[in-house]
């Protein structure tokens, strides 16, 4: 059989270790599809950088196009990330006839629509097994192995960044920002972070999860979305004390019909999977109507276990099982997409932390505005705290105390409600923490 | 298209939630794969015995031959279990053209080289996602996501029986007859459990693993095989006391290009994935040499799962992947096999409890033996006892206490010629524990 050509665009850490799987494990590739897997072109943006491996001069090139388009190339991998020019780098290459590989969940979660129809009618496919989880093959899994299943619900740590900053604050009683830096040293996070301690990243990845999952088109704007970027090590503690973990958790799942969404950093019982889930990793529970609930980890992200992902579609490319994986996946909605539930309807248990002024009546105030809203308490910290006369005086200013409450189900639109309540009280310095608590 | 037949064969757990699914689901079947999916033929035991499902009396037979080879079957479910006359049907059914779904780990574990070889001489499949780890989609994990890796290392909890027992006396301080029992009375336990708690089951799912992981066809007679029915609770107890959890630990694992193998229940560290999993569940650790290490887990038995894992190959069937699946396969040995590691050069740490004699010198004589076989130890228990004169006599008999040794690592050939040496003592209460603690 002819040797599939590879073209690659992009070669960050990602590419570099793609290059290197087809370079040096070139016989592994033809045992597991029958056929070479070739390495014909290589398309990286400043083609004077040193590399950490040796390609053949004529291979390289600046023009990501010319990889796209050219005629000595069956399969485009996409691993340059970002929608411009990425988007139409990859409509370049399907309108050429060449299947499409791409970890880049940004373009999928943004443009995944038009470019699977552009897949269709080229008669060519687009693999994404590298787009979420790195090493773990939830694409797979959902589009394969749970075919028998209506899945329910999706619950995920899906950034390896923000879990990373999470277990390193809790672990090393280390300040947000300082476990920032430590990501960034290591190369756990980028030098603008913003994408993953933002959400945004788990958010585009559980969107492509969803279309998949639910055959239901959502992007990050359509859903609450939150960061880690506002936690700090108090509520990482308080929250062990209470015996949980705070986890950026990525939530997607069937509420009567409806379809329930939410990416933020929440509490979850300390002897669930998700909150022994610690460091750069990834792991997603699914629960499908038949099967049950079903667990997957690993890696999720770092150049090896991602390049892992893109080989393992190479290889479904060059023996011949993308395109019929590609053609029978139920993407472009032959079942009417779920209708979102409203945010104001999600019914969950919330966490909240205030620092409460310290004097009379104010416990009174903030649980009359919660009991008002029809929010009930769980429990309350509050710990004891020296009494007023034995600290130095604050200048006549109000001295403050931390408070942390637990509420039992309420509808975040309650919760809004009685958050307006709570703001006009004036006892509560502002921001205050609220999570919710997954059950 | 035209509808995909399909001839059942048993109807148990599994067979039962398959019919079930093809005529609850057929809409869902048909939106995943573009065709019908036909339930046409039904093999039972006994046509009389009353059943959960209504199945037309048109569909069903007491000759499994007669649906193997019907003209209206296009792919066969076997779901009987067992060799005879499993392998006798799968033949049959391959001959006369029909694909094979089954979901039989002993059949597949001694007969599969030649049911594979019958399969690809009438370019037919066989599809057993079912055969491990019941919901939790394995197979096609290791034969399809895993393909840019040379698996190094598996380690996993294959049977949900054992494992639910295991918990159980954890949980309950139950004794192990008083767990077995209970697992027989939720349907966790056959009536004879032998398979299950003596380490077949779980050793012949490895097997299977290994033929997909290794391309190396082994059978539970070729490796260390133990099971749960010698734990005390004592042990248990132990073992946590000294950090650890007691799980049936199912192990291939490539040491300096041998293959190291064994089933045997194993100390794990608390924190580790696998001491973690308790109940009737599964959970597999997949090494990879690029992707590094992943997690799968679910339930590993149980009607409906692996009724789900039975019908995702139906799925995959009907769509025409099962056969490009099966055609890639690396199963017959396109590469060498690797050797066995012989059982005497596996080199672990070990738990040891043995009753010794309560008196002078002892602890000299059993730490001597074990260190003339080089064998040197990492921790000892012995809890404080009353002083003999406070306990009543036992008639002149020797008083015996507990011992507990963990082990650096050392050889098992070594550990095999110190219990030689410490049975010579006659110190020591015989038989004493012996297990393996897991990396």
């Amino acid at each position: 059989m002819d040797a599939l050509r590879v073209g690659l665009i992009g070669l960050g850490t990602v590419g570099t270790g793609v290059a290197r799987i087809l370079i040096e494990q070139s016989a592994r590739m033809k045992l597991r599809t029958g056929r070479e897997i070739r390495l014909t072109k290589v398309a990286v943006r400043d083609t004077f950088k040193p590399r950490s491996i040796d390609l053949p001069t004529s291979l390289v090139t600046s023009d990501p196009m010319a990889v796209a388009t050219s005629p000595d190339v069956d399969v485009v991998v996409e691993l340059i990330g970002g929608l411009k020019p990425a988007r139409d780098i990859v409509l370049a290459a399907l309108k050429a006839g060449k299947d499409v590989i791409t970890a880049n969940k940004a373009l999928l979660c943004q443009h995944g629509d038009e470019l699977f129809a552009a897949a269709r009618e080229a008669k060519r496919c687009i693999a994404f097994e590298a787009a979420v989880a790195g090493g773990v093959p939830i694409i797979h899994t959902l589009s394969q192995s749970m075919t028998a299943n209506q899945i329910t619900s999706i619950q995920a740590i899906l950034n390896g960044t923000s879990n990373f900053i999470l277990t390193e604050m809790f672990q090393k009683q280390a300040a947000y920002a300082d476990a920032v830096a430590l990501a960034q040293q290591l190369g756990f996070a980028e030098a603008d972070p913003s994408m993953d301690v933002k959400g945004t990243d788990a958010a585009q990845k559980l969107g492509l999860l969803t279309l998949l999952a639910f055959g239901t088109r959502v992007t990050p704007d359509q859903f609450l979305v939150q960061g880690i970027d506002t936690i700090e090590l108090a509520d990482l503690e308080y929250a062990d004390e209470l015996g949980y973990a705070v986890k950026l958790v990525a939530t997607a799942k069937l509420v009567a019909g409806k379809l329930e969404l939410h990416t933020q950093p929440t509490l979850v019982r300390a002897d669930r999977p998700i909150a022994q889930t610690d460091g750069p990793f990834n792991i997603i529970g699914l629960t499908g109507d038949i099967v049950g609930t079903t667990w997957y980890s690993g890696q999720g992200a770092g150049g090896m276990p991602t390049a892992s992902a893109v080989v393992s579609d190479l290889i479904d490319v060059a023996a011949g099982r993308a395109r019929n994986n590609f053609e029978r996946l139920d993407l472009w909605g032959s079942h009417p997409p779920f209708p979102l539930q409203p945010v104001e309807e999600v019914n969950r248990r919330y966490y909240l932390r205030m620092e409460v002024e310290d004097r009379a009546h104010v416990m009174a105030e903030i649980t009359d505005a919660l009991g008002r809203n029809e929010i009930s308490l769980a429990s309350i910290i509050q710990h004891e705290t020296p009494e007023p006369e034995e600290v130095a005086t604050s200048g006549g200013r109000p001295r403050f105390v931390p408070l942390v409450i637990m509420t039992h189900k309420t509808l975040e639109g309650r919760l809004r409600k009685a958050g307006e309540a709570l703001a006009k009280l004036g006892c509560i310095r502002t921001p205050w923490v609220c999570m919710p608590i997954s059950d």
